[in-house]
């Protein structure tokens, strides 16, 4: 059997390396690569000296030898190119989020209906996070009876100097739910294993960062499936002092135990990333997860081969992106008696 | 000058002997309790041997040298016996939730002004917790910047056997949102310095608890003031292998650093409990909190003779239970829609 040949359009967040590198460890062969920038494309070429850079994006859509697209566009164009390459027969990997409105949700929903093509979302806080996947494996097993709850906490360093233009322009990084809680929308339709779920609340608020009004630097909100409620919050402010770039957390309650993961670091406490202690009628334990598998890339393979859907439903997938884009919406009809400013 | 002398009316919640105690630490004394139950009436005098049981609860009210009143009656009966201690010329500290209805807080309230005595809530989570004690030293020093956020997760332990009857009633224990989340609704506003905020949404729900229907066994709510968010979750879902009643937990987030606490348990971590981290722009820390003073009784013994406010504002003590009460309305108001089953 042949590899998996694949390429990346579209180079704008630094993402582009975890998506292309989860397909390399699938096996997959990364053939070209297109971006209008030079700089992006020439410090992708330097990684991947493997792949061909093409002047025009039409060689990699018009090659029937490439299977798949990865893509980290900035995000209003996500959605666009995922249309585009659908219908060109191929298959999309997008950085996460997919798309920035709830209009271009629905393009692309249609059109993938239409082709059949696999729109995947690589969602890193959860398939590239060894711990998230551990406790994917525990509720599965049944380790703390019926999910009722999740808490996901989501701080992310600003490293403003270092953010492109786009990243400050809310058309086009799609606000600060659409862009960073889309990974949470996602963990928790997983963890409450359902496809259903409604926005009871939302805010988005730019809190300290007056100099660059159009990033929202702070965004929460509660919402719930007909069983499991659940509730978000994502920001900018993760301290200097902090030796990573985010104290991701997730707390998940059952009926007969919980689950917290420390997926970024342990403050001040064990090592390593990818802590999860679980707490069940039996006690207590810490389980490093950092030599749990993570199957993402070798699932989505298979399923670009087999035309299943393993690595992450399509439903699912949209779903998650669904909830994100409707929180984001609910908090801005809001924000004039809101914290915004 | 004299020791402050005070006495107990209402032993329903075991929370009694945390409120004597904080006042025999301030060096007040205790000299009469009542209650109608010989069961919690033995155990009481037990503890207290110094303390005259009274048959009648006016031979308290009516004895000119008791100054405070302590209670743990039945949430449902909390306000109504604030009032008669309050029209009896004494002030009074009850055990949250104060109150279980809006009506109930409005009417106390109105007594309050018109008598001027002080009533105060023990909100032991707060002023019985050391950890949340060095968090407020903290944060009003200055140590994360300017508060934006924060969140606190409330499990407890249900040990369903040993409550009793009333405990299982929704109209005399007010819901879990007005009975547990009081003190979360407290924090909030102490950590946001805030008297003004609003609920954005709310729910409760029996998740597993099906042979005793009264007992809301989860809620949760989202709620801001102008300038902070904040989230707060409550639930009966301590798991069994927990070594102690609840794994509380508060986030807060400033513009400049974070703190967490981990009140009663650092699980699967260092032994003890008030672990405090911490993050700010200088790095990371583990603070020990056992040794921290807790001033609550100290300063409403002060309170009592100084008739001053130093140990929790009148107002910020109302407003907590006006948050409580209102999310707890809010959430079986949109209980028909929710995950209550």
């Amino acid at each position: 059997m042949s590899a998996l040949r694949f390429a990346a359009i579209g180079l704008n967040h630094d993402h582009i390396y975890g998506q292309v590198n989860v397909m390399l460890r699938a096996g997959a062969e990364l053939v070209a690569f297109h971006a209008v920038e030079d700089d992006l494309a020439a410090v992708f070429a330097g990684r991947f000296p493997q792949a061909r850079r093409v002047a025009n994006k039409m060689e990699i859509l018009e090659d029937s030898s490439i299977a798949l697209i990865v893509s980290a566009a900035v995000s209003s164009e996500r959605a666009s190119l995922a249309i585009e390459v659908m219908r060109h027969g191929k298959d999309v990997m997008l950085d996460k989020p997919g798309m920035v409105t709830l209009d271009q949700l629905a393009e692309v929903r249609r059109v993938q209906v239409e082709t059949k093509r696999i729109v995947s979302i690589l969602y890193s806080e959860h398939f590239e996070t060894a711990s998230t996947v551990k406790a994917g494996e525990l509720v599965k097993a049944g380790a703390i009876g019926k999910v009722i709850h999740t808490t996901g906490l989501g701080p992310h360093r600003l490293r403003k100097p270092t953010r492109p233009e786009w990243f400050f322009d809310r058309k086009r990084y799609g606000g600060i739910i659409t862009d960073i809680a889309s990974h949470q929308c996602e963990q928790f339709l997983f963890f409450a294993d359902s496809l259903e779920a409604e926005i009871l609340s939302a805010t988005v608020s730019n809190r300290a960062n007056p100099d660059t009004p159009g990033l929202q630097d702070y965004g929460d909100f509660h919402l719930r499936t007909p069983d499991v409620t659940g509730y978000v919050r994502v920001d900018w402010f993760t301290p200097d002092g902090l030796s990573t770039w985010g104290d991701g957390r997730l707390f998940i309650v059952g009926t007969e135990g919980t689950i917290e993961l420390r997926k970024y670091i342990d403050v001040a406490g064990r090592p390593g990333t990818d802590h999860l202690f679980l707490t069940d009628r039996k006690g207590m334990q810490h389980i490093d997860c950092s030599g749990v598998e993570l199957p993402y890339g070798r699932q989505l393979a298979a399923d670009i081969r087999d035309r299943t859907e393993t690595a992450m439903g399509q439903d699912h997938c949209f779903k998650a992106m669904e909830l994100a884009l409707k929180a984001q919406v609910l908090a801005e009809a809001t924000a004039l008696n809101s914290v915004q400013r």
